[in-house]
């Protein structure tokens, strides 16, 4: 046996249990840690040497740079002070998920590459169709549709644009003229997904006074195009857009994705998770007319980043697109046509074992712990809108959605820009203010695994004292 | 307070260190798995109940279900025996910088939505430009290139065939007339990569007798779309294929790619994990003159999966295809044109810290401690090419290259499929075969993390008792 540079199952056993102890007292102190850091550019890159070791260091020196040079530089998007952007939740079994995945080392690409990791995500997958109320027929146990883990709900959303690019191109379009819609205030990762998939022309459709897409709007663009000679492809409805969690009409849209041949895309990246409370489904009413849905438990399930589901109705045309199959990867099973091989859902090979952790949180909180936080989630920004309401200050800029309560003050975008820095000078807490038809507004957005009362309270306190 | 389903970190201790003992035992008897699982379709969802829990169940049993449901489906990517595709090697420190990445939870997107993940990246993707033997320019500390961590070398080269066909269409080329080339021998991504680009005209050009592209073949295949009014936008070389590791011209290549302005990519995916060592970096020479390249720590250097380095000789072009700002992200340190925002970089915004694991490898093994196992495995690969070479019944296919050793059966196609049917029946280790020009082949690829002199001795021991 040769000299050997690689760690003992024992001194992993003992950095492991000193680890588990770390990530245990990081839950216990996040509350107290700033949750923005106070540092400049390239202030973390000044504290790491100019080149890479050339000899081996001592592990406990890489843990204790965990605490002198991560932490102090590290945004606490677990703080319960959370309130920016959507959560990216964390919770304990999906830590632990992860850890066991990162032993387990295992591909996903195919069937035949690691069985346990196909049949458990397709399985969980399809468990939650029920748990969201969603058709049964994209189940991959019932089809013709199916689900499967991606990335990132961007990953997911260009997936879908390709798919419907491709399927405009197969009726002899050009790619040069193919059209998407959505709505003005879709996110960003539409456009940049219809980009990336060479889609050229993107419109951005009107809203209502509940920045929610416009179906007569959306109807008249579309007539406008193929007038122009184009080829309207993909729409794409938002449950929950970024900046205020708006509710686009998904079965007014169907109707008019139908009438006009276009794949319709449904991104529910964070107002997913909610369908597990039947009481929100009534903004997916018509959902059974999509093409393709995206939600992300890595946002609001408790289940660590990534974690993107993503369902279409029917998996014939993803296939079609996304499957290349040479003949290092032909195997007895994929012939079969018995299995799920995920590499042909997805633009990556390479799979890991992302359902093992959203397995472990499915059955760790149970639907019924799930739907408790959530419904917590929901009641605490409910109150908070409340007290906005109650406020002389302060004024409402959208219904609270969901957890998201959208707010200004009342003299306009100065106060409300002078209002979100006294609240992140606070350091506890954290919100990201944002921006509609030039008027400002701060988002609170409540949702963190670790947001309780006591922390929204204290959020409102802050806001009081500033005001 | 109210009631909560969450696990207290007391919990998590108490099952954190069961795990972590549970994975060192893995660690400890992964080689008398069976390296293939013996299984049905279907019969690990067969084992799952058909919907998902209402109420929490109890993690011991969650834990229990690794044994029963788990394990028994898994092929086992980290046996020693792991001889089959490349390698996708995990390593204790690795695994243990997956635990912290899961605890912290923090978002990448941007520099200001955690300063740590985005300059640790920066610095120790800078830091392998120095240990490969990269062009300096290539450091986001010096630039105008810059490297960046995706999820796999199909996300990477997907991304390169998108910057091409985008630079094209800039300079009033339609979509539908851009072209990309590689070798017959490249690996299905970029095939796939071009596809999902929208980029409808693949030409997988002829090789020679060492399976590496012929660059005066690509020359004639440019001026022969050119001379059809098409627009060559990208060529991938390739160091390291994936049937046999061949390596392409890469400084031919560059010089077709400059006279017709093509964009260069390289996919080094597997074997660059090899250029760590300068005796090898001979098969990179003219790397310089690349635009892009990809390789994957993810495979060869002992890091989990997925860890995907793309570099770019500008930055530029990629910024300026992959980059929208909506309000939400506006932020003072994006304005300042200070930092780094990966988001830009790749098609998902989420993206966690995937570098903490990369910088502890480097650490934790030193360069010279990866150098040694890398170095271990090519010898180890070129002792059995040897005993191929020295056996009358088999005939190496192509030279060894790296780690991995191609051959056959003198007598053909059945005799080599039964060879590696026999091998693989054996158990405890695995190979995938792969065709060429209707040649079947063996391959063994040497090069997991648990992989030793005696692994690859059984490995032999197997093969003689079958001839």
């Amino acid at each position: 046996m040769t000299d050997s540079f690689h760690m003992s199952p024992d001194d992993f056993r003992r950095h492991g249990h000193a680890l588990v102890d770390w990530a245990a007292q990081y839950m216990e102190r996040v509350a107290d840690l700033p949750v923005q850091p106070k540092i400049e550019p390239g202030a973390i890159r000044a504290m790491l040497p100019s080149a890479a070791p050339e000899d081996p260091e001592q592990f406990e020196l890489l843990v204790r740079d965990l605490d002198t040079v991560v932490l102090p530089g590290l945004t606490q998007w677990q703080s319960p002070g959370w309130f920016a952007y959507f959560p990216a939740n964390t919770s304990p079994p999906s830590i632990l998920g992860e850890l066991v995945t990162a032993a387990l080392g295992a591909q996903g690409m195919l069937w035949s590459t690691s069985p346990a990791v196909t049949e458990i995500e397709a399985h969980v997958v399809d468990w939650l169709v029920d748990l969201l109320g969603l058709p049964q027929e994209w189940k991959t146990a019932v089809g013709p549709g199916g689900g499967v883990i991606q990335m990132s709900a961007s990953d997911s959303t260009h997936v879908a644009h390709v798919v419907a690019r491709q399927l405009a191109v197969d009726r002899d379009a050009s790619t040069d003229d193919v059209v998407a819609y959505s709505s003005s205030q879709a996110h960003s990762s539409i456009e940049k997904g219809a980009r990336v998939a060479g889609i050229r022309h993107v419109r951005l459709i009107d809203v209502d006074e509940r920045f929610a897409l416009r179906p007569q709007s959306l109807e008249a663009a579309i007539e406008r195009d193929l007038s122009d000679g184009l080829v309207p492809a993909i729409v794409t409805s938002a449950i929950g857009t970024t900046a205020t969690a708006a509710v686009d009409p998904v079965r007014d849209v169907t109707t008019v994705a139908r009438r006009h041949g276009l794949w319709h895309h449904i991104d529910a990246a964070y107002a997913g998770s909610a369908m597990i409370c039947p009481e929100f489904r009534v903004h997916q009413q018509g959902v059974d007319g999509a093409d393709s849905y995206v939600f992300n438990p890595h946002k609001w399930m408790f289940t660590n980043f990534d974690c993107s589901v993503f369902w279409v109705a029917d998996r014939a045309p993803l296939l079609r697109t996304m499957s290349i199959l040479p003949p290092y990867l032909q195997n007895a099973a994929s012939a079969s046509g018995d299995v799920i091989d995920y590499r042909d859902w997805h633009v990556p090979l390479g799979r890991r074992f992302r359902a093992l952790k959203l397995w472990w949180v499915l059955r760790s909180y149970g639907a019924r712990g799930i739907r408790h936080h959530i419904r917590e989630h929901v009641r605490l920004a409910q109150r908070f809108g409340e007290l906005v309401d109650d406020h002389p200050s302060l004024v409402r800029t959208a219904p609270v959605s969901f957890g998201l309560v959208c707010f200004r003050h009342v003299d306009g975008n100065g106060p409300t820009n002078a209002l979100a820095e006294a609240i992140n000078a606070a350091g506890d807490v954290y919100v990201t203010p944002s921006t509609i038809d030039d008027q400002r507004f701060i988002r609170v957005s409540i949702g963190a695994t670790a947001t309780t009362e006591q922390a929204v309270e204290r959020l409102w306190s802050i806001i009081r004292d500033a005001l």
